[in-house]
């Protein structure tokens, strides 16, 4: 079954990046489209021989899409006596909405997967698994949910050279556990059985798509362009046509910088920063990977004494908070960690008090929860948007602090930073976004509109660091008109934090 | 402070009679204008002298009002090292939203309360737990929220009676536990502890209201009083005021009986049914004590055993659903079960497949959920209002099979009671409550649409039972148009399942 995908396909550097922006920019119209139409919920399940790409595959969908739409799941191997409810409630919570995608990681397959190679369930209840999975789907795809399935794989010969290659590379070593090799002894297993559950599984409804996995342009792009093709078709069912004008907003492209001139006196928490801050590449490069295996290891342990962490993300637009996002996530092992990022409150939100939707999502004990944007909204662009009113943003400050005291009392390590930039350092950005056809979407009339009141919000973002950076979470205030700098100086002061929370 | 609480205060029967119709009629405009201006959200907390009659209160609220638009959260106490998150997110978590009631018990104030009287905190850890309480009360009550609490209170001579008065009647003796009078020994403790409570959180925002808990009567009506006045109060400060013909509709009230002539040849699996079982009263009640009983042990050890039960309540209007779940309710401990009623779906839930707004809210083991009417909706009314096609509505019978083969495999007690009446029965009661002034609002314009549905109704039925009624979970059809019989008949069920269950 997997000879197919054992051809040695490649695709060359030039090749993909000749074809990887137009991909890049459909999928985002696709997902533009779905989620303004929301006649349909996404479903994508990755699975596959370890070290294939599942978790990079996911985390480059996440930085090529519009990650706000996007949830990635992943679970943990949770003890029969600790199974509370039936064992497919934790699918039913995570089910993606209408308009929403879903990727899942270790997901419903995993489990009776391993068993199968372990040999701790027989053929038939491996096949009465099988069953079940097939009717969950069944019953998705008959709601309208499209389901895709994606099984990585590499060969044993690819498998072991790709191990040996991180384990031969001191700033990846860390990657490679005693676990991988195991399973890579058991690799004739491993395939026999992802055979039989392609073979039970791969339905019209909810197809399997074998990717091979061993090239990482190749294996990419047909990923992209498998969901690409997928999307498009279900959308023009229902009658909607990729467009790109989707992405295009005249009122962004073509605008004049509406920045007003500073206040006299403009004297902030941010003035004392040194925004000339800068790390040259070769030196980001090495003090990146430091901090990734520190960090690697670090939240390992944190995970081992059961304690959270809870990092925060604030800053003007093209701060760089996902960029720097994106550096912390291949430290962590995806079954421990949720990036959230709030749009429009949904109805059951709106009718609460608006923490309510940030306690809602507080991750149990043992994970790491990254919010890209958070509660500071209430003192930030609900204050100057007026959405807020002046006495709700002001008692807004004591209320976040009640909500964080409770966080690091639990034990939750929390970390809140600001990464600021200066207002040229953003024009240039924007900028370059607007030149960019797969990041212009990027830019919004809104960002311009904020572009405008960036005074406003340097003094909102003062009384905010001044009412809210208190002994227990205090700001991180990080100059990040340099990337390189603004990201390692994130993942030393995670890596510090942890250090310290753990060896209290 | 609690001597203006040991005044003896009474009222007769005869009183309570003349009283009681009013202040219903307007508790219940109250909740209907709230719920359709939902402009704020209520939260009313239960504490006090065990024995006091917070549980009886809260059941006569939940049946004096609309149940629907009403939640119990009662917490049981968590051991520190199984609290995943900050103790404060179960209440967060259970917040009701804009147009709702909440109703607590044993929430926020007791633990605290509990560790103060054994002696486990220090004064100063007292206080910061207030404090945080407090904390959380104005966050809400600054929101919008209407929050009342009730201290309800006993002498000790008046609790010592009350418990040996329970333990004297072998029908309820079994409320009565050594706890409780180890309780009742520690009056002192506990009176000193209330006294603190009372003082250091009786707020403007959020204030104490200390009832005399030694007469029935006299406690329901002042508890109904304050409520009433507290929202008719709020209510006005919103611009809204309470009028008859929020709870009278016209289209209800004066209607031509709809039912259409029974159509040839219309046998159903109901038409089996002897549907003139019945119980006299005197064995009703005595019955109906032994099965209680019954369902009080078999259901502590249900929970000790880590087992979960689900009961779902289907059948025609007045058919006795909410009666019968009235019956069960008495026999549990508040913290273990929950009534789920579902309205009109929110926005999350109307973007996913239907049986997601069931999965998640399916309660950890240990816990009992009562459905008053459920997912069964699917190919009952909205097979026949056609908000289900006929292949969705047909599919929904193996879908709905298999959710409850997983809800049963994870060990789920799970009973499913179709309570059965005739039309004429059902036409009586109709009638019998269109000329009771607080049930009138009970019929609905919808109840008589249904009723001229009768048969298709009864054809839906008959078809769910013919394609749901499996051997793990089959369908109880109970002749219900005796409610004595059919009450008698749903607690003995009940009892069966959790002895075979447990036997198992």
């Amino acid at each position: 079954m997997f000879r197919a995908a054992e051809l040695g396909q490649t695709v060359s550097k030039k090749e993909f990046k000749a074809l990887a922006p137009d991909i890049r920019r459909q999928l985002l119209e696709a997902q533009v489209l779905l989620s303004r139409t929301a006649d349909f919920g996404v479903m994508i399940d990755f699975a596959g021989v370890d070290g294939a790409g599942k978790g990079s595959t996911v985390n480059l969908l996440h930085a090529w899409m519009d990650t706000r739409l996007i949830t990635t799941n992943s679970y943990r191997r949770v003890p029969k006596k600790d199974q509370y409810r039936p064992r497919f409630w934790r699918f039913w919570r995570d089910l993606p909405g209408a308009g929403e995608i879903a990727l899942n990681l270790k997901a419903r397959y995993s489990r009776p997967f391993l068993d199968r190679v372990y040999g701790h369930i027989t053929d038939l209840e491996y096949l009465a698994e099988m069953k079940r999975i097939q009717t969950f789907e069944r019953m998705l795809a008959d709601d309208g949910m499209l389901i895709l399935k994606f099984w990585m794989h590499l060969s044993s010969a690819e498998q072991q050279q790709r191990l040996e290659s991180l384990q031969s590379d001191p700033e990846t070593a860390w990657r490679v556990s005693d676990r991988d090799w195991e399973h890579w002894k058991m690799y004739t297993q491993f395939i026999e059985t992802a055979e039989r559950t392609i073979t039970e599984t791969n339905t019209e409804f909810a197809p399997w798509h074998i990717i091979e996995g061993a090239d990482k342009n190749h294996r990419i792009l047909t990923v992209a362009e498998i969901i690409l093709e997928a999307l498009k078709t279900r959308l023009r069912d229902h009658g909607h046509e990729l467009a790109p004008e989707l992405l295009i907003d005249a009122e962004a492209t073509d605008v004049e910088d509406p920045i007003p001139e500073a206040p006299d006196r403009h004297v902030t928490v941010f003035s004392k920063l040194d925004m000339k801050s800068s790390l040259p590449k070769p030196e980001y490069r090495s003090e990146l990977a430091t901090q990734q295996r520190r960090i690697h290891l670090l939240s390992r342990e944190a995970i081992e004494q059961n304690r959270s962490a809870v990092l925060v993300f604030e800053g003007p637009d093209a701060g760089g908070k996902g960029g720097a996002i994106r550096r912390i996530i291949p430290t962590l092992d995806a079954r421990n960690y949720r990036v959230l990022q709030y749009g429009a409150p949904t109805d059951e939100e709106a009718s609460r008090h608006y923490l309510w939707r940030f306690w809602r999502h507080l991750q149990r004990a043992g994970n790491l929860t990254i919010f890209d944007r958070s509660w500071y909204g209430r003192v930030l662009v609900e204050r100057i948007e007026g959405f807020a009113s002046e006495t709700e943003w002001k008692r807004a400050y004591a209320e976040i602090n009640d909500f964080e005291d409770q966080l690091v009392e639990h034990g939750t390590i929390l970390v809140k930073y600001w990464l600021h930039i200066t207002p040229e350092e953003q024009l240039r950005r924007f900028e370059a976004r607007l030149r960019t056809p797969h990041k212009r979407w990027k830019i919004t009339p809104e960002d311009w509109r904020n572009r405008g009141k960036w005074y406003e919000y340097e003094t909102a973002a003062h009384d905010m660091v001044k009412y809210t950076s208190t002994h227990v979470s205090p700001w991180e205030m990080i100059p990040a008109n340099d990337k390189y700098y603004a990201r390692v100086k994130v993942l030393e002061t995670f890596g510090n934090c942890l250090e310290a929370a753990l060896r209290d």
